[in-house]
């Protein structure tokens, strides 16, 4: 069992992969996601494009959890028209312009009466807002603050507008991609990003396309010894229906991590699994402290993305959350201003190097059995010791084995043996590796590493 | 189950809850207290005259655990005489006077001989120390050490002074107090003071007024879950006494304080009960982190008041203790400067403020399990969700209902929730009423909530 | 059950217990000891003229755990000649010159072919280091590096020398040194300290005669509790070859320390056992933590002495070490500059005061149960309660007791109780001796302390 190489992705000449990221997300940014339809269903095509995709259809009504599967949505135009004809909102435009889900509807009607329908940020009058309304009757449109105000002045409140929301809510599906890097193992590392979200960069194309871009690495691996698989759906309601039919998926899952807002320059965040402790975390919040101790992390809370889903008690999957700039903590959030100007193609090329550092990390997780545990065993014999005794410090090779022997009782993996003497992964990595070739580790029996058998 | 709505106790008019308070105190403080007698019988009354009490007496010499219940002790005189006839301590002055507990004795001796059975504090020299001699044969005065100081000026210590304690003890009884505030269930809020020092306002006539006045405005709630039980026993002995009484009371108590030294004017120091670690403390310790997380908080020690019993390993009750200034750590501690002067009103108020919130805190405390599990539940369906989404932080309202869900695994209380959320205890116990209405929650089979059986 | 008083050592008149120590040092230093051979068993003879000391010798080749004992080495001569007759390394004038267990060899070659055999310090010109080559078939010489660049530079490095190793491996035997004063029971503490470096004054001359001050100390003792064991034994094969021999061991073995480096002048510096972690110490750590809180403390690692083997997870033995400047830390590790110098006689005779006030905290240790542990017991009527109560705090010895029968729940032994109480060792080990004579105690049954049968 040697460490995972990763070939790096071969961009096209004269494109760097911090550029093909970039370059990724703009290609999907345009396409108007929603929780159904067809511009979540260009997005997921534009990944399997990259990587092999199974894309999974769930019915509208089919009953998934506590929730039923969404009808599904599409929009042919809305928009509002003033009285000299120019539109404050059209959805043409932007995808932002309609509130998601919104019924169809056509009327003229007051500005005054209208605005409980119109969302807009007085403190950032040139955004718009980005609302939804999956699960309700309700409707509504959302405009830059100053257009409104400008409408209002203009005409007054009491003005008639012509309001048009050509929209259709139908028995259809909602589609759910699922990439999926078979290993030696069943055992499984599951990597989640949300697709739902339209015409906003960092939240969340930057994580899709980090999350392509991944896969496509790992799946020229041919050494690994998890299964890998990757989850594109939209946010709560997809991962619900993944949950839903993948009910003994906490039987496989070693660890993973659900990805979002990767693109932006500010530092990474992690979010802890809600099964891990700071005494006690898992193995994905340990390969986080130890490969990256200098990332901020904070313990679990029952906000944000999908881990949501995939930590809420009956399933408490050992799933955290890796971002730059977490939800709401950017004043661009869910606005127009969550463009591709908030990104930078380097910062997704470190999230990309980030993401595979740590999925390899777990993926050469273990934790073992010292087959001699009276007394250090004689290395020397062996060939593991170097042959002159007494310098002060021993080479880092040796020392990686000797902590790998005191502390392969079954319970520490070698996250914690790196992390507990300080050693880098790969060395306690090759250490064990040496030690197992050399009779003196057996796989604790049930390790997250190929068993013995 | 809704929150306990306190009627505030009606003070006559023009008389403040602070004053009135200070008024009671005030008309306590002279009763001369011991462990037995007629100073504690009235100050029973006096409590009695407020709140519903029922005051048990425990024969002389009954067996109470270790230790047996002792004589009752009353004093017609006691001086110490000069040749000039002059007392210099005189218990009709002040009960502090007389060593508590000292037997009779008539005699005539010089002011050497008497000198071991004069108790002074030659650093306080205006002061009046208190001691006590229960459980021996011993007996003494107390007095001003300046006043010692000019009689042996004066007359020299070959003065022969006459000594009168006109006391007796004889089989009687030891009054323990008990206001019992029914409320839905048998499990138990025990609160309790200390009811034996003389004429001492912080210690402890501040805290049976401040008891006093919790029992009263208590008894006027309708809606408390666990029944509220007030204890006024003397020190040590009277708590021994109702534990010997009460020996399986640990199967009811859900938590509650011992209280005193409530009325001087520097910070609340709690006590956490012996049960509590810091990692894992009772519901009573969280209630004070999570309710007054500025309160100076210190680890369990065998010393102080009658925690001391309720904490013995072999009861371990989960009762921690209210102070403001604790035992010990005032320098009027356990001497007649321990009076009205060292009170504020306000202290009082803010007392009993402070321990009304946390009885009802531990009254709506509670554990859950989540009935549904697996994914969140959808709470749009059942009107508990806003119908707009995508704003960066949702109402406190649904915070703390999916706070109240992700936590409830039968093993996380309310307190624990509001604790980790940081929200608001009273917002998370509405959630969880919330959440009960639509059957998302169920009680945990041992909590100390109202079961749904 | 009385603490244990320790009788001085009675030295020589006009001989300070610390010059008696440091005289003991510069006796043993010039042995040449070696993991077996004759300077090792004349350093355990200097040693068995103080204390009973039992020699095991272990004859070459027996298996030992995963080892097997070395083969014996004996040196008649050693040196390595210029051209000019001048030698600039001479296994006489200094036992550092030769790699430890260097086989017999006589030839001329270049001093450029005999450069991978000469181990020089660049850094430390007049330094020689100390090298070993115990279980290969590589040899060296160790000199000054300044002596080599001389030769060098005189001679060229195609000069050709004479190097002559007469020495001699053959089947012998290994010796290790054991003390065992007999206590009341077989419950035992561990002492060890390595004999095989030669010439090296504070590794490990100067621990091997603090234990053998300390046992000599012990040895006058007459009412130890546990059984006290002194191993003086080759590093890392000694250990291994005495755990081989007592494999049973961890089920009587209470605590212990492996000593080292105790001469310097520098702070000790206490390594825990691998067994204690902060939260749950070891009564070996605990007996640091409380009687010495200064001394600066490490979490185990699986590197130094022969801590290493007695902690190695099969046997996991509650084993500390307390050094002063620990191995690797001091420039004068493992040279010829590890001398007499860099001892003081004071730093000496305060490591063995330290461990025989460690000894005999951990002998007087033990865990009880209150025999009254529902309420406080009456200690009045006992005796043991002052008879004037009311002062603010409590004498030391009645502290004491009321801390050791809150905590006495078989759980908590009495140095955990100093340490949580804050009051000093003996103060409660003399309570608890108190309490079991007032039969308000009894021994917990797996107690580290004399069973009461």
């Amino acid at each position: 069992m040697t460490p995972v190489s990763l070939p790096s992705p071969t961009p096209p000449p004269a494109l760097s992969r911090a550029d093909a990221l970039f370059a990724f997300v703009q290609e999907i940014l345009p396409y108007r996601r929603s929780i159904t339809g067809d511009g979540l269903r260009q997005t997921l095509d534009a990944i399997g494009e990259r990587i092999p995709l199974q894309v999974h259809e769930v019915f509208s009504g089919m009953p998934v959890l506590d929730w039923n599967a969404p009808q599904e949505w599409s929009v042919h135009e809305a928009h509002i028209t003033l009285p000299d004809g120019t539109r404050i909102a059209d959805w043409e435009a932007s995808p932002l312009h309609l509130v998601q889900y919104s019924g169809p509807r056509e009327e003229r009607r007051t500005l005054a009466s209208l605005r409980p329908h119109l969302h807009t940020l007085p403190q950032h009058p040139d955004w718009i807002p980005y609302r939804t309304a999956y699960w309700t009757d309700d409707w509504g449109f959302c405009l830059r603050h100053k257009t409104l105000e400008a409408a209002l002045e203009r005409f007054g409140e009491d003005a008639e507008v012509d309001v048009l929301i050509d929209s259709r809510l139908r028995e259809g599906a909602m589609s759910v991609g699922e990439c999926v890097i078979q290993g030696e193992t069943e055992r499984e590392i599951l990597i989640s990003a949300h697709a739902c979200h339209p015409a906003l960069a960092n939240d969340n194309a930057s994580a899709l396309a980090v999350a392509t871009f991944a896969a496509e690495a790992l799946a020229q691996a041919d050494d690994l010894h998890h299964t890998i698989r990757f989850v594109f759906a939209p946010g709560t309601i997809g991962a619900i229906a993944w949950l839903a039919a993948n009910p003994g998926c906490g039987e496989r899952i070693a660890g993973g991590y659900v990805l979002a807002n990767l693109g932006d320059r500010g530092p990474f965040v992690y979010k802890q699994t809600r099964r891990g402790t700071l005494d006690a975390p898992t193995a994905a919040d340990r390969a986080v402290s130890t490969l990256y101790p200098g990332i901020e992390t904070r313990p679990f809370d029952p906000f944000g993305y999908d881990e949501r889903q995939y930590n809420s008690p009956g399933f408490n999957l050992p799933i955290g959350r890796l971002t730059r700039t977490p939800h709401g903590e950017y004043p661009e959030y869910h606005t127009s201003a969550d463009d591709l100007a908030l990104l930078s193609p380097e910062a997704l090329a470190d999230a990309l190097d980030t993401v595979l550092t740590l999925v390899t990390a777990l993926d050469g997780n273990a934790r073992y059995f010292a087959t001699q545990t009276y007394g250090e065993p004689m290395l020397g014999r062996r060939g593991l010791y170097e042959p002159i005794g007494g310098v002060a410090l021993a080479p880092e090779a040796q020392r990686a084995m000797i902590w790998v022997l005191n502390l392969s009782d079954g319970r520490h993996d070698l996250l914690h043996i790196a992390q507990r003497s300080g050693l880098p992964f790969d060395a306690v990595r090759a250490a064990a590796d040496r030690l197992l070739a050399a009779d003196l580790l057996r796989f604790a029996p049930d390790s997250d590493a190929p068993g013995d058998a």
